[in-house]
């Protein structure tokens, strides 16, 4: 028995204190010295920590500590991943005071991943300029990387994805021939569908090379590089003017700092006769985003409250007319991701090694946690400027089901 | 001729100062001294000014100027008043600044008419303890005061509020046995609604006298008294606990100043596991409320931007489910409300006297063009706690057409 893993009472401590970190979560802690040392919560889930500086590690900050330590498996979850999220998840975000060693990390992240025209080119890089080989093993054909809508609960995740787009052109109303401009376009899903199936023409920003270059290969592929051109460039550079505007899940990597920047992008790009609608994760409240997601997932990202996200429609007095909240469907987007990429955990080790693929397991569970929870929420808000002529009269046209429904099969059998 | 009546060069200057002061709206100023003089808008519609006082008391400050003057009489507008008041107020709008005098009115309004219970109490009685048989005249034949919801454009007045109060109980959820509390219950048609359809039991409050009583000899004519309790007292004395909140029109009466006590009562009333709907005129900025309308008709009231309205749930971390805007339907709503207040002017002045009928038509003619060029908007904000368990997968159900109108119909056949 080595003095290094006994647990001494210096253990029991550091784990009490742990467990007091998680605001008391019904979790099961224990400390594998061969003495093994438990901090109870009544819960079925068990969280088994192998070593001292791990040990150590989580008691300077449960959130890194954990992630990080779970990325290098230097931790065990004994029981589902997601459940045990969802155990510990919800007592920590009750907690009001986060550890000094938390709020300094985040500090600092916050800086040296600001969005700057650099700071986002590198941010983006990160996620996104992983090979488009690694997203196909895990998202739908094709790729989109949103929240999707499910009309009903047994669609499948590729119709998901097409009802999401769906909906999206249809909030929009949008007509044929406008010109539409979309800011961070991922690997083109939407723009193509708006092309091809609203008849608009569609200029689409991305700042990802990975994703761009699959676009164009795929507008060609469709023949649509005639009416949808994908520009690598930062959304600060949008140009022209539009008929409306979208956004899906660019506002998070916008930074906080930045949202008058990207409201003038909004209205140089649509006036006060456009419209527009932006798609993207949101919270009940103000709050920093996860430090451990920026430092290892996505850096620069902050996820703003509904009230913060209005802040970029105000100064140009946007109207809002319609917000709707689809956490519930980010929640089973997520699930049906986390499905299919443990089916692929193999091949993502041979490609970035058993790090990576626990690092991005525990983002997309804790994803799923904080949806499920409402710790997050997915915010899709339509707007309009002071002289469109575009505003609905009641929203019931988003929901004239059959013909809707019908239409999309036909979307999917022409696809397959 | 008298000189005080002679168009002179001051006179000139004076509609010239007014013209600029309503951002040079494309409306022709006419004083109408023996010389008349004119300032012109390029417009169709003609204001014209009788008396040299008017005219200085319109360059003081156009809009409480002209409100005056119209409700006392001392001014004309050729043409009609709602077409006016649309080439004038959208232009004043863009206006940076408002005149010193205006600055001052509006200051004082707001010291004066301060939304303490005391103060709340006077506000609501200027305006809601008028003669239940004034508001019979104009209004549809529940006495529903607030935003219509018209599902198709053909819809009449008591269609449409039928139609409105059901929309409230879909987005609510509502299920029989369940206990409902609704702040600002008006003369009480929302609270019966929803216990005669819904099989729910309501606390409804209201500190307005008059609707009270209405409101509970409604109760017992209809057998509800059983399952509706009406009660006299200020929101902020909201007591015991509810499955669901509801207050339809009441925001705008709380003050800005007591937005925290609001949301305060509404976590009391629901806790984290209740929901609830808040439906209210907004803006799409932050704005101070006409000074005009808050001294003559409003007293007390504010207009929310959106933004400031999601101040109530933060604190709590309430999630934001849907928002919805409705104005194009209060445009809707206050035409047929000024229409039917026109046919029964006569009777009006009887009860009230001349400036009594011009005030309101001033007030419901500016309502429906700042509905209609979008100064003003109305949202309907579904809301939820955190161990809410009534989230809608979809926002579908909302709209299953036939069923829905069946039922609509049938309620109107049996109360009729």
């Amino acid at each position: 028995m080595s003095a290094a893993r006994a647990a001494s009472s210096f253990d029991k401590l550091l784990l009490k204190k742990i467990h007091r970190s998680i605001g008391q979560a019904p979790i099961r802690l224990v400390f594998s010295g061969e003495n093994s040392s438990a901090a109870d919560g009544a819960g079925m889930q068990t969280i088994v920590i192998h070593d001292r500086r791990t040990l150590a590690r989580m008691a300077l900050d449960p959130e890194i500590g954990f992630g990080d330590a779970y990325m290098r498996g230097q931790i065990e979850v004994k029981g589902d991943l997601v459940h045990a999220l969802e155990a510990v998840l919800p007592a920590m975000h009750r907690l009001k005071k986060r550890s000094w060693y938390y709020r300094l990390i985040s500090k600092w992240l916050q800086r040296v991943q600001g969005n700057t025209l650099n700071g986002s080119a590198s941010n983006i890089h990160h996620h996104y300029d992983l090979n488009t080989e690694f997203y196909k093993l895990w998202l739908d054909p094709r790729l989109v990387y949103t929240c999707a809508y499910f009309p009903t609960a047994s669609a499948t995740l590729e119709e998901a994805q097409l009802a999401k787009m769906d909906l999206v052109c249809r909030k929009l109303r949008l007509q044929p021939g406008e010109n539409i401009v979309e800011a961070g376009c991922g690997w083109g899903a939407l723009a193509l569908h708006m092309a091809k199936n609203y008849g608009v023409t569609v200029k689409a920003f991305n700042i990802s090379s990975e994703q761009i270059q699959y676009a164009r290969a795929q507008a060609r592929k469709e023949g649509l590089d005639g009416r949808v051109e994908f520009i690598k460039d930062d959304y600060r550079n949008i140009s022209g003017r539009f008929d409306a505007f979208v956004s899906v899940g660019m506002l998070e990597h916008v930074g906080r700092e930045h949202y008058s920047e990207f409201g003038k992008v909004i209205r140089g790009a649509i006036g006060d006769s456009g419209r527009g609608l932006i798609h993207f994760i949101g919270r009940n409240r103000p709050q920093d985003f996860s430090a451990w997601m920026r430092k290892r997932i996505f850096p620069g990202a902050y996820i703003p409250a509904l009230r913060e996200a209005l802040e970029l429609f105000e100064p140009y007095e946007y109207t809002v007319l319609d917000v709707e909240n689809l956490r519930l469907h980010y929640a089973k987007t997520l699930e049906e991701w986390l499905t299919r990429y443990e089916r692929s955990a193999d091949r993502v080790a041979e490609m970035y090694g058993a790090e990576f693929v626990r690092a991005w397991r525990l983002y997309l569970a804790g994803s799923i946690t904080s949806f499920r929870t409402g710790q997050l929420q997915l915010f899709q808000i339509v707007f309009a400027g002071s002289a469109c002529r575009q505003i609905p009269w009641t929203r019931a046209y988003l929901y004239s089901g059959e013909a809707r429904m019908e239409k999309e099969s036909e979307w999917i059998r022409a696809a397959s």
